[in-house]
């Protein structure tokens, strides 16, 4: 974690519907691989490749505990895509302060 | 705007690359289809259809004057997803606090 593209290796894992899923549920507390796996409509190789795509974008964290891995939230994970979604907002009322300065002058 | 499903909108947006430098593009101010498509290495309708997708999430809002259609960013268009991220943090949290209450008890 840390470098530049750190959100958009986070919108890209919250951009699928499935994985937006498995963080709700994770959220409510750490839960098996294949409790997860349980309610999806697709194979268990499938939810895995999801839940690596999870912790490589660093929403998701795993543990192997004996024959069990069980995932949890990595709840600052979130934070490359709220600094990035909070930056082009900054960004962009810094323009509409400047674009109501303008107008005062011409008034 | 305004349904529960407006996070999952935001979120299909901005897990496309092309998509978040259109966002990062019109955070910096109006831009033009035609300006906004130059650097880009796809065809006009292509970039179209990505700002398309980005009006129906409502992270972005178009407005033609005369021949040009610009760009513009909806800065509040973000809320849904940064209030779902919040909420499952905000889940997350509660469960920790719960887990450190009961090795308390266990103390």
């Amino acid at each position: 974690m840390g470098t530049a593209h750190d959100y958009a290796r986070v919108f890209n894992a919250l951009g699928d519907p499935t994985r937006r899923v498995i963080v709700e549920r994770v959220s409510e507390g750490p839960v098996s691989v294949s409790d997860l796996a349980k309610p999806l409509k697709m194979t268990l190789a499938a939810v895995v490749q999801h839940i690596q795509v999870l912790e490589a974008s660093g929403l998701v964290r795993t543990r192997k505990v004996g024959r069990v891995r069980t995932c949890s939230l990595r709840a600052k994970g979130f934070a490359p895509a709220t600094d990035w979604m909070a930056a082009r907002k900054s960004l962009w009322e810094k323009k509409l302060d400047r674009l109501g300065a303008l107008l005062d002058e011409e008034e």
